[in-house]
């Protein structure tokens, strides 16, 4: 008998039918013998309709208030979910984030948990009953409602896996796993069994949308196995796990294209120590959301230095740019709409010195011009013009070997 | 410097617009010099809306589950009006009905407040802030969300003036006081300036709709004056209070029609002791709730016992009697869906013993026959056809001279 954290996204969840699809899901798996604790998130696209909602209502949204009321959207989302399990003769039982124990600190609409104390959910187990609580969200050292942001509930899935020791934590989505590339630009992507947390936090920073890549970090930490699964195939999907000897064989393992975000280029930048600091320290003031960073070398005194953020935190950037500019002595501030970057991510890149040679001349070979390019370990980024990211994604992928058979 | 409980219904804040009158009041009520407490109930049909969702997904619906899903409507409400508040400059926060300190029993959908330990609540007041509470919830002694049930939030307004000693509770709604008859009936209906707890009780008993009776008898226990007035005009509404000498020179305060219910009679009952007290535990344990009652004296040995109850549990009681009638040897069981009540409320009528004669003098003019009565103190009612309702309010309200000059 293993036990099991299931979490099932908002798509997952969206109606009354899928609701009760999960509920037979789950009453399945513990007719199979395993233990079942389940986190859900809001039903489909309700929390951007409370947003909007929010939006119409006040112009301040203040934060304490932004999490009650974000927070109504999980915890319906549980109580149907034990309804639906309870039509099913399975016992069940709804916890708010509160109530399961999660503790965190007072950053209100993007809160981190300090500590997760499970007794009630312990509990309900020990009782034979299956917990079901509501993902992204828990109580403050204040005593407030607080809210974990966007994509939160696999944070709350992977953490309670932690606590609760579980053999394995799925995360059950609209795709039925991680691709070496997006299927709907890259026909041939392959669903990878297998994935290392690294590669897959690598997938994250560069764009890839499931899981949530705060989740990821929490998994690796913790070392919680995650399995990246379809709620609606139900089938096997991609395992997430730590690295070892056998996953070093693919050097490659998958392409990643983002079209998020815009580039910044502050030109004239004065070749002193602390002027890159400046101006970090002023966008993360603005929490502007910064990426890619690339400064040339110096030239006769001064440099450029350029980095791509997202599209909605352009306005605010720029407008700190140019008022830093004249401070710092740069000569100007341009910004670049029509920009996309493309990754390649793969743990065994590491020892294999060629691959940035190959992504350079595959891209050449397509005609397609590199802007900026950022490394790390196990991945390879460049920005390029958002009009070539399809053709360069489906050519890196092609060239690394990833197309399906 | 007064203190004063406002609590604004659903069609109060039924949309954003609503909202931001509701925040503007509030605002001016402390602009005014007043310190205010606000409790705020689901937006618009917002409740509705959810268990129409729980009965999409589940047969079973166990309270619990209900609960946690129902109170989701208040707790978004008052996280909207908080922030409202906060753009007029108002400090607010919002509280759920356990971070206000209702703690109830553990009968869910329908709780009653055991205690309150409203901490939080008087801290928020104590820093200027306006505290926003969640009507019509609290959390068991077994630490579960509950629900007070429909028109819970009047309740939670009137404990909260209660154990915070407000000098009133301010009940917004979508009418403008209590009226001598419901106005779209009888157009010549007045606004009462004031009504006592008895009466109010009593026509809440006969079908009134606002406000909720369990809030009255609430307020009737522990002497809060209530202000029932309108969230769209804010002009003054109708103070309920306890009766005084000069109430009692009003015979009849109003009349109430009711088209809610059915009529149930169980003929050729033996007249023996214990046979109705058999016939109303069977109706009570299916949780039928029994409104007028009337038992004819006995003839031969046996009697017809008729009862009326809400349409919607007309069918479970028709059954359940229908098994019973062989058991205890009665002869039949029949029903009647068109029947209709109406009912004359007033504290002056106890001391004036021509009302009733008045009341079927009235009828008989207008050609409607009476089927059943029913009386009390300070209440005559009367069953006749649904289709004579109508008729049979006018003919009343103008016999007592009620109709506005």
């Amino acid at each position: 008998m293993a036990l099991v954290v299931q979490k099932f996204g908002g798509t997952s969840v969206a109606d009354p039918d899928r609701i009760r699809a999960v509920a037979d899901h789950i009453a399945r798996t513990r007719r199979r013998g395993d233990e079942v604790v389940v986190v859900v998130s809001a039903m489909g696209k309700e929390t951007d309709e409370l947003l909007h909602l929010a939006g119409q209502v006040s112009r301040t949204r203040p934060g304490r208030e932004m999490d009650m009321l974000i927070t109504a959207g999980e915890r319906k989302a549980t109580a149907l979910l034990c309804m639906a399990l309870h039509d099913l003769g399975v016992p069940a039982d709804s916890f708010t984030g509160s109530q399961a124990g999660f503790v965190t600190d007072v950053n209100h609409t993007n809160a981190k948990v300090l500590e997760v104390r499970p007794d009630r959910v312990r509990e309900a187990m020990e009782a034979g009953r299956v917990p079901v609580v509501a993902g992204s969200q828990g109580v403050s050292s204040d005593r407030d409602v607080t809210f974990l942001g966007r994509g939160g509930s696999d944070t709350t899935a992977v953490v309670l896996a932690k606590v609760l020791a579980a053999d394995a934590c799925e995360l059950y989505t609209d795709v039925s796993g991680v691709f070496t590339a997006d299927p709907r630009i890259v026909p041939a992507a392959r669903r990878m069994s297998r994935v290392s947390f690294d590669e897959l936090l690598e997938m994250c920073a560069c764009g890839c949308p499931k899981p949530a890549m705060r989740a990821v970090e929490a998994a690796r930490t913790h070392n919680v196995v995650l399995h990246v699964r379809s709620a609606f195939t139900w089938e096997p999907g991609t395992w997430v796990t730590q690295e070892d000897a056998d996953m070093e064989q693919v050097i490659v393992t998958g392409v990643v294209p983002d079209d998020s975000e815009a580039k910044v280029t502050v030109s004239g930048v004065p070749d002193r120590p602390g002027i890159a600091a400046t101006l970090f320290r002023r966008l993360a003031d603005l929490d502007v959301n910064v990426d890619m960073i690339v400064q040339n070398v110096s030239d006769h005194g001064s440099t450029d230095i350029s980095f791509t953020i997202p599209h909605p935190d352009l306005e605010r950037a720029l407008e700190a740019m140019a008022e830093m500019s004249a401070d710092i002595g740069a000569t100007g501030v341009s910004s670049d709409h029509d920009v996309a970057r493309v990754s390649l991510v793969g743990a065994g890149m590491k020892s294999n010195p060629g691959v940035a040679a190959t992504v350079f001349e595959t891209l050449a070979a397509e005609g397609v011009n590199i802007e900026m390019i950022s490394t790390s370990a196990i991945r390879i980024s460049c920005v390029i013009r958002e009009a070539d990211l399809e053709r360069a994604t489906r050519a890196l992928h092609s060239a690394f070997g990833l197309d399906a058979v």
